[in-house]
């Protein structure tokens, strides 16, 4: 079997440390009252990652930017630093995890006035590219360790998934943190933490995998010693969602009950690499959920398992597959015989003044979802995913 | 003829003043010195506003949203405020403008790793509604005065223009400033400036013109004695762009050289008010420019009148038509005969090698445009838009 896997199509890089030595003594000063993972297992081969696509298409990390003049404009730092004060951000959990303050803007709610799951998304990026850029080592701009520089690896994304509880609303100061983690021998973890700044409260939780993949051979890699060495002491033990929650995608053929067929990126789809970002296969497979979800459930919790990379002039196949038929086919005859137009405030009024509906409420929806390429022999998949989609509650508690 | 006008797509809301007398002294403390409009002329016929539109179509305010919740979370300031710690902003201009830093995050720039202008746009409504809210008047959300909501009466936009002459990079930090004027006697102008926060280089500029709108009727209204008396002394005699470089759009018709038809909006280009984000309107324009401009060029200025808004179910054409056709076929051949494929730098070089191209440089490409919705009748306006192109150049000064 082929363990090449492609390059991720968004940048949700992660990363690092600047100590050439895996210090214990020094480990346990910056990770003060963490439980750090400072077991090094001997490499395995490669094959054993459950990780593997099947693609190998040629992505290049080439830009033509000037480094030099970027980076005087960027003012990227050479050293790690513990505050940016103009992005809001610190580092914390005792010099290894990083903790930015945002406001939610005007443009990244939807009409309900609360952000979008792709402003989660977009923010989820950022923060991660950002405790990058305080680790000091920021080379290529996408996460790369001098160690993996030197050994031509590049980390690549194979699984994602948020759970939100609450969507942040407009004007609304919220607070992201996000660590890294060991997984299993060759991989890291990703997690985020997103709470509101006035209660604390967690609004939404995050965890991604990554691994390295040589960028010429576009093969999966195990992790070398020395990159080991940079990386290790940055990881803790703490995970922001329970890993038992983990479930394999099924593959979803022809036979899904919902098909978008001839989706063409366009130009202002395309990222840094000039790969379709992660919104819009986002977009992608939310086009394809019915109407009547979207208007009286929210999207809950998403998982993405990323196959292959998605080029400019790929065309693209939205598949998507409702878990429960039935369930979702009773919503949607409850919501129009009660003539719900205005999904947030009836729902809450449903679910306050009517018990039958609260059953419901603790089974959340599931969809399937597959975005795959028209292949010559065969289609090749480029993400797979999952969504819950929960009924739209009233207002949050709010305890400032 | 009549004088009705549709609601904005989008939420470009300007403001205010919480003083409900002009009292002069009281003027000249916060303008210390800046020149104040101050002069009070008599209401006019709004016949005289050159700026009606022809639709007049049923936008709501309306939200289901929990406002005194809504208000606890998102913390609106009762309040003038002077500094704004969490969106760092600040009152400025001796008390009527608005500055705040912002970094361009991962996610807001393309492929050559600068902000899009969709990123600068949704920064001008960020940083307008920013001023509002700082101004301790903030009441439906949208900008409106207590007189306006007294008199029932919201903002529209009926035009905007942005000149950028230099795209912030990934991860560099500018300083957007904004202020209000006076627009003739019923209107109010929005101007912005972007600046390198290391050079204080002016990236961008920008300006908006504003009318009043009654909600009921959606007929533009003259400014009542009121709202001017709120409004006026936040006005300063400051123009970011030269009133002299306005000129009018031409209207296109189906004579026009590239059309996109059919297109629709998303459920993810809808914003606050329901309506298509002002995003969505530029990527529609911006999709109908041959892809030999996008490489070679980069977009250095657009006008943009807006006629109605576009709501969920339009269904939308988008016309565009070059405005000297032959230099823009000539670039093509020019591009194509030197192998131009990654424009950013090819191009520089051509311009530093060939001193053919240079005359070029000194005439932008410019496109007329127009999206529309297909009428029984006839076809409605939506917005009309000029764009201007210049020639990608190498990296910008830099003095730190």
């Amino acid at each position: 079997m082929s363990v090449t896997f492609s390059y991720p199509t968004s940048v949700y890089v992660v990363r690092c440390c600047s100590m050439i030595e895996n210090n214990d003594q020094h480990k346990q000063q910056m990770n003060s009252g963490i439980k750090v993972n400072g077991s090094y297992r001997s490499p395995v081969k490669v094959d054993s990652l459950s990780l593997a696509g099947e693609a190998s298409s040629a992505a290049t990390l080439g830009h033509v930017v000037s480094v030099i003049e970027t980076g005087q404009r960027q003012n990227i730092p050479t050293k790690k630093q513990l505050v940016d004060p103009n992005r809001q951000g610190l580092i914390v959990e005792g010099g290894v995890g990083y903790r930015q303050t945002v406001v939610i803007r005007s443009y990244e709610v939807g009409p309900d006035k609360t952000a979008t799951l792709e402003t989660i998304l977009n923010l989820l990026q950022e923060t991660a590219l950002n405790h990058v850029w305080m680790s000091g080592l920021l080379g290529d701009g996408f996460g790369a360790t001098h160690g993996m520089i030197r050994n031509n690896l590049i980390w690549v994304v194979s699984r994602m998934q948020v759970l939100v509880d609450y969507y942040p609303i407009w004007g609304e100061v919220v607070k992201i943190e996000t660590w890294v983690g060991a997984s299993g021998k060759n991989g890291m973890r990703r997690d985020w933490l997103i709470r509101s700044q006035a209660s604390g409260l967690i609004f939404a939780r995050a965890t991604s995998t990554w691994v390295m993949m040589n960028r010429k051979t576009r093969r999966l890699s195990k992790m070398p010693e020395e990159v080991r060495k940079e990386i290790a002491p940055w990881f803790i033990e703490k995970h922001a969602i329970m890993e038992d929650a983990y479930e394999k995608i099924a593959k979803l053929d022809k036979e899904a009950k919902y098909i978008n067929s001839d989706l063409k990126p366009k130009r202002s789809d395309l990222d840094m690499n000039n790969h379709v970002n992660n919104v819009k296969y986002l977009r992608w497979m939310l086009e394809t959920i019915p109407d009547q979800v979207l208007e009286s459930h929210q999207l809950s919790g998403i998982t993405l398992e990323y196959r292959r990379e998605c080029g400019s002039s790929d065309i693209v196949q939205s598949l998507c597959e409702p878990e429960e038929d039935e369930i979702v086919n009773d919503i949607g005859k409850q919501d129009y015989s009660t003539g719900i137009m205005n999904g947030f405030s009836m729902a809450s009024e449903i679910i306050k003044g009517n018990g039958i509906l609260a059953c419901l409420e603790q089974n959340p929806i599931k969809f399937t979802h597959l975005l795959q390429l028209k292949g010559e022999k065969q289609n090749e998949e480029i993400v797979r995913g999952r969504t819950t989609w929960k009924r739209k509650l009233g207002p949050i508690p709010f305890s400032p």
